[in-house]
């Protein structure tokens, strides 16, 4: 056994893989967390970054600074295109780094189940994506504001959200207080509050890895708010004037300016580039089958967790893609590594479901905990409490809490910006 | 006389167009303020968002927040192309707006002196601006964390800053903050407080527009902190490796991958544009030659104010391009216009200078007031109220204050976000 220290690379670093590069302090090893960002980005928040509630930088820390203390971690700010497995090698667009163990939790990103909507239709997962939603949907008020036919205001003012889950049903809520509460009373052409709001699924109800009596508690909040919910509902067209779907054998087309995207998930596509190299299949959305201890079949020098992980050893069912699953798993590959380093046996992997949380607008939330459903304010507390306690950055909690704070009380959102060049509203 | 309103258009809404318009509030007339942006923007603070210490929308409010209890204005968003002043029309690049009175608040933009170093040496005018200088100086520690000979990684750790004005004199202090206190620590290859600041000006003395004792008293507190100040000094080229200097007879190539540019002013384009449609000429940077009363010569329903005005009339020179000026002529042109159109007299413009302020690092600043000059903690105290007083909405304030609060403290920057795609940290 040579005596050059193990070197561990970890790529990513989201819920997963920070939480990896954490249980790894004090390892015998050298941590290198590769990330194309510079910043940690809580991703549960980006719909309010999205409706101008909060900044860029209120749900996001830079990497260097969470592992600044840490000092057997390094940062390195890089593009991964590819992994050599028979070398051991993290390939980079201008670059390579060398591992022992690697960790990949590059995540997943939006599916549009083959067609070519992601213009037309953007989703939200990055911060720009986030920025680029917000001003896609202030420049429709304005566009609206200035528009000479009515139905050309019309469209301007119907906003359609594919996808009825969390994020598309928090992401309708906030629309409704921007266009209701927010933006009253600053244009003087169009009233924003007759925005038209539309949240559109596939499935029969809106929520529903949650239990169905709060799919249905959450879909009456939300029709109480004045969105058209469309349950069972095949988005089947996207274009620049609208959306065509499908309800049983009809076909409709809406007219919309501004259709948003909260729908399919797709694993990272660094899971395929993985799985051909070792021989392996991925399942549908591109996920990698991992084994009991997250390694890849065949490579036990390479785990795979978070979204891109598809682990289906606890329940029969992969676990679900979100943030609580990604920081457990993260931790537990990092502890177990650490472990086989010291020499020592680690126990097998089991997630603790502590429950799912969806906020629907201001004062309501549904809350599927282990034992309990909550719904309405006290479900909206629990949401509050959480998000706040699961923001890392202490800066961070305090100037999102004076934020919050500050819209309840003038429902105002602040961050209202339309960044970025641009010739005419009209056309973003 | 018609009995149609009497129509105000006010094109830019910076520090003078919108005091412009709110002085307007409750004259007969209707008030458009026609913007290419939605927000009303402190530039005095961009280079805090430049380096970090605050988030865009702290120093951005939407300008539709500010006119929406005042009846009588409309904000149209929109980019203003020309103006049509036989037909009194302002012209958009997708409409046009008559007009029976205009003001023009459209402000400056860099100067480049006739170079195209405008992509080289990125200046700070937006909130683009500002991510923008973010993003490359940020991208520059991280380039030289991975960069693999020691030249290549004292041009990444070398910043150049080109004008020695009050936007240049805070940014090298920021810099230098940011450098050696809020990156300590984060790195692994290099030492961030190894950085090489490096402030530029061709006049004999940083400040040039403060008394000299001030300007004295500024060299010395930015030498304390590490910067070296070079005044006397000639730019004559910029490339993507550095800056060419020349002192007396001496050119000099210096070594640097970010090169930010604090020099010339230019006046917005719409100055020239309407200067020829008048008949009249501009001065050098492109600013007209008011009348007394801010008008163009030979067009009295024509306002021009803010930086895009020259305007000797007071002191024989023109009145200098900062915020308050703008502010003060604003404000005089809308009561003037209320005035006019309720048949009364108006006062001359008088500008009451209650001095010049800028901030050199944590706890140090000079401030030029009228009867007394101060320097170091009491002339920041004085910079810190101003600032925070100025920022219009309240909620700016209070997030300003906790950022400002937080990052005194810990020296923390926590808006230190790199945003937009990009492949490579190399290639920025």
């Amino acid at each position: 056994m040579d005596s050059r220290t193990h070197e561990v690379v970890i790529v990513g670093a989201g819920f997963a893989g920070l939480n990896a590069a954490k249980a790894l302090k004090g390892s015998p090893a050298n941590v290198t967390v590769v990330d194309r960002r510079n910043h940690y980005l809580f991703q549960p928040l980006l719909y309010q970054v999205a409706t101008g509630g909060l900044s860029p930088a209120d749900i996001a820390t830079p990497i260097r600074g969470l592992l600044e203390k840490q000092r057997n971690a390094r940062v390195v700010l890089g593009n991964v295109t590819g992994v050599d497995l028979d070398n051991r090698r993290v390939i980079l667009s201008d670059g390579e780094v060398p591992y022992d163990t690697l960790v990949v939790a590059t995540g997943s990103t939006h599916s549009y189940f083959g067609n070519e909507w992601s213009e037309l239709a953007p989703g939200l997962k990055s911060l720009e994506d986030a920025t680029r939603m917000r001003r896609r949907i202030l420049l429709a008020f304005e566009a609206a504001e200035r528009a000479e036919s009515e139905e050309e205001r019309k469209a301007w003012l119907t906003f359609v959200i594919v996808g009825g889950g969390p994020t598309g049903v928090e992401l309708a809520g906030a629309l409704v207080e921007l266009a209701r509460y927010t933006l009253k009373g600053e244009f003087r052409s169009v009233e924003p509050s007759d925005a038209a709001i539309y949240l559109i699924d596939a499935t029969d109800r809106v929520l529903s890895t949650y239990d169905p009596r709060l799919s249905a508690n959450a879909e009456k909040a939300l029709e109480r708010l004045g969105v058209t919910v469309m349950t069972g509902t095949l988005v089947t067209g996207v274009s620049e004037d609208g959306v065509t779907f499908k309800r049983g054998d009809d076909e409709t087309m809406l007219p919309s300016k501004t259709v948003m995207w909260a729908a399919g998930v797709e694993a990272s596509p660094l899971g395929r580039i993985i799985a051909e190299h070792a021989g392996i299949e991925t399942d549908r959305p591109g996920r990698i089958k991992v084994e009991p201890d997250f390694t890849v079949p065949g490579h036990p020098e390479v785990f795979v967790v978070g979204d891109l992980a598809n682990y289906p050893h606890q329940t029969g069912q992969p676990l679900r893609g979100t943030a609580d699953v990604a920081q457990s798993e993260g931790t537990y590959v990092g502890r177990l590594i650490k472990s086989r380093l010291e020499g020592k046996e680690h126990k097998p992997y089991h997630f603790r479901d502590l429950g799912t949380l969806a906020v629907i607008g201001r004062s309501a939330a549904v809350a599927d905990l282990r034992f309990i459903r909550l719904t309405g304010f006290i479900a909206w507390l629990a949401w509050l409490f959480v998000h706040l306690l699961k923001l890392v950055d202490f800066q961070n909690r305090i100037t999102v809490l004076v934020q919050w704070g500050w819209n309840y009380i003038t429902r105002n959102r602040s961050a209202r910006l339309i960044t970025g060049s641009f010739d005419s509203p009209f056309k973003r």
